[in-house]
């Protein structure tokens, strides 16, 4: 344990973000191929357990599925829009062994092309329908832009991708609400905050009607897309030819949505409520809740020191047997370089006791997300910790909500000014040419029409192009 | 639900496990690559229990790890040994997009030369000693062999890696064993008998000092490697130059070892408890553990009907609340029709519940395992359940390990007769000639001396080929 430089959060939010990942032992990026890395098993924890919440609530409607990794080239080209959007991202298998392959197979960049050859001989009749499965997978894009781990990358190691298909476009516009609800509850469990949008036309997925997307705002005025829903349509329906039998004996093609979420939720839970000392992990989903730390001076003698000793076993005991994720530091490193260490790990919840805690038959609680410290009786210990975490989960989110700040323009602001400072909200008309226009003149994107913000109406309703008649819709620059 | 003709898992294994694989739902082989399948919900919750064992086992004294699928095609070839074991199973990635990549990328078919190339870097000195971490990935060989659903595949979906580095060799033997006794556990937990053996010397793990594997006993009298253990000693260390500081200030090479179980065990759990009927799953991994059918005739008007259908929510909710995994069928199916299907998906315990039952105050157990029959007072539903299951759980066990047969060769038996019913045991030298030969004359294959097996031993210690002396070798046909 050796103290290291403190990290400027504020001033350099790239340098601080690539840092904290190799203090805190997220991720190795020294793997020496480009855009892949090593989950060290401190970050896979934190993975494991912000997946084990969306695994749970997925759980509830969905069942798991696992379709292979390899996609023939055949099968990823049926679908015209669909390779438009993904051949030049998708990674190709040609060689087994030292044979040529008879058909190249991609890796896969997304599961649409695995899925629904299959859905077509598991769906006969009405029956079968609803059909609601997710799995998590590792998929493949051939970045070529700048890569960046856990926000661009070349694999993606936990690709959560939801397919369903319904007898109806109305089931399947429920579906998608449904979804919407689901990534909400799991945001609001990381205290993540975001915003909602309807993608404009030109930046919808691939083979979509429509694309409905959760942004979140990044340290650095950016915004990144962490979740998108995409209506399919009959669209894929038709291109592998997905029927069923209805109850009136006619044969029809069933109506799909599919989405997804990626390892960028990590992303999120790190770069938004870190700070300077390092990560701050909202108690959900921290690998260690509370760290107890003995304070034993070697000077005060045996006794006590045993004795505080045998008080924090006491604690970590009662801890652990409330199902608390608790670890005890009793190694022989100095108080000081402990609390700099757990609190570069983001540990929400430091118990520090010492002699003088042990005359008082009480400890110390200091909080990671404020660095409040209070006394804390003995036999009241588990309850406390229950509660200061449930406050420190919602301090936080409280914190990050505050932060994501929508500026809406006026008149009286420049959109190029406001949105160095993060989204700004305008009107504008669905016509592709006002958006690249307002896009390139103020060097950000339209995220789209707005269906979900705190605060954000503009008081105009002129598109700030063209001045026909617009929707309120949120600009970003963005990852 | 349709009643289909009965399976005899005697007469022809290999379409029994075909057909079990289709009507359980655990995979589709449908998917139009050869070799990769679709693992359905059914078998992925299997899969998912059977692994959540392993899990917890390799948790105690392991970390879990991720390393990306991609492996440079350079760091691939530098242990020679190692990539002659392969070349000829590698799959290769040659363009991402429309480009072709600089170096090649393989698909990991194990990860030694994925991981330490970062263990050279992780490790500098003897605090950092030693590593045990492990993993749960897909990886992939290039099969040119029949492939078989769950045992030869192109994509092994589920392949638990533990790798491991030490200060010494004692070390890295010690924990070759403490790995075995995990192993055991494992299997045991899926009640899936085994023997153990070290490999013969040309039939180790490219790369590897030796090689100690558990091979399990199939119906048709093959045997399966369902788990392998490899002592690496010093030989990747110095191909990837992995050395750490000792206490006295020189620089040492490290010992490692490395040790996988694939998805086979899953394939172990369903050829070997199946029957005629269908899968039937040892209790600890049955996704479903009881089903509950109540009894009603339409014809007893509605009163009792509504009576079974309260007393069987009750005891779904007494189950499901004791933390067992029950499922209410209360579909209109006709009973029989449900006990059919039930069966088929290998539940361990049904319930049946009928007016009649409900006059007694009781229920009904039916045992998958031996169809077995009895009353059960409702009041103590739940303790009979958990007496029941465990029952069952061991009655599988023994069953299986009575299954396993092992020939002692003394003379009086053909090796080439005994070999057909199964495992078969006899002295060998360590000469690879008398290997060969052996393995010629009787159509199969040397597993290795025997490390554990239940009654095994052969009178005689003289190979069986050049009669000098030898050691007792386990001899099977193998998958």
């Amino acid at each position: 344990m050796q103290e290291e430089s403190v990290l400027k959060k504020e001033d350099n939010f790239s340098v601080w973000y690539n840092e904290i990942l190799k203090r805190a032992k997220i991720l190795d990026v020294r793997y020496p191929v480009k855009g892949v890395y090593v989950w060290y098993p401190y970050g896979l924890k934190l993975r494991n357990l912000i997946y084990g919440i969306l695994r749970t609530l997925m759980d509830d409607e969905h069942e798991e599925v696992l379709f292979p990794l390899l996609i023939r080239r055949d099968e990823l080209l049926k679908e015209k829009e669909h390779i438009k959007g993904f051949e030049e991202e998708v990674f190709w298998v040609t060689h087994g062994g030292t044979t040529e392959l008879d058909v190249p197979l991609a890796l896969r960049p997304t599961s649409e092309t695995a899925m629904y050859p299959i859905f077509k001989v598991w769906i006969r009749s009405h029956r079968d329908l609803p059909i609601r499965v997710y799995q998590i997978v590792n998929t493949f894009r051939y970045e070529t832009k700048h890569t960046r781990p856990l926000i661009r990358l070349r694999e993606i190691t936990s690709f959560k991708e939801a397919h369903t298909a319904h007898a109806s476009r109305e089931e399947a516009e429920t579906q998608i609400n449904k979804a919407i609800a689901i990534y909400r509850n799991f945001f609001d469990q990381l205290a993540v905050p975001y915003v909602i949008t309807k993608r404009p036309d030109w930046d919808k997925f691939p083979g979509a009607e429509y694309t409905i997307a959760f942004d979140t705002l990044m340290p650095d005025g950016r915004t990144m897309q962490i979740a998108t829903l995409h209506m399919l349509g009959e669209n894929f329906a038709h291109t592998f030819d997905i029927r069923y039998e209805a109850e009136d004996g006619s044969s029809r093609f069933v109506n799909q949505t599919c989405y997804g979420i990626s390892e960028r939720c990590v992303a999120a839970v790190i770069a938004i409520h870190g700070d300077d000392r390092g990560l701050v992990l909202p108690p959900r989903v921290a690998p260690i809740q509370v760290v107890i730390v003995p304070i034993i001076f070697s000077s005060t003698g045996d006794t006590p020191s045993e004795k505080v000793k045998e008080a924090c076993n006491a604690i970590y005991n009662e801890l652990k047997g409330a199902g608390i994720r608790v670890f005890l530091d009793d190694s022989p490193d100095r108080p000081g370089a402990k609390y700099y260490y757990w609190e570069m790990k983001g540990v929400p919840l430091r118990i520090e006791l010492g002699p003088r805690d042990l005359t008082n038959v009480s400890c110390t609680f200091v909080r990671r997300d404020n660095f409040a410290k209070r006394q804390v009786p003995l036999n009241t210990v588990v309850q406390s910790v229950n509660k200061t975490l449930d406050d420190i989960q919602h301090c936080l989110h409280a914190r990050a909500m505050q932060k994501l700040k929508i500026c809406a323009i006026n008149g009286d602001t420049e959109p190029k000014d406001a949105i160095r400072e993060g989204i700004i909200a305008l009107p504008l008309c669905d016509n592709e040419s006002c958006g690249k226009k307002l896009e390139e003149s103020i060097g950000a994107n339209v995220l789209g029409e707005v269906l979900y913000a705190a605060a954000h109406r503009a008081r105009r309703n002129a598109c700030a192009i063209c001045a026909r008649e617009g929707e309120d819709v949120l600009v970003a620059r963005t990852y």
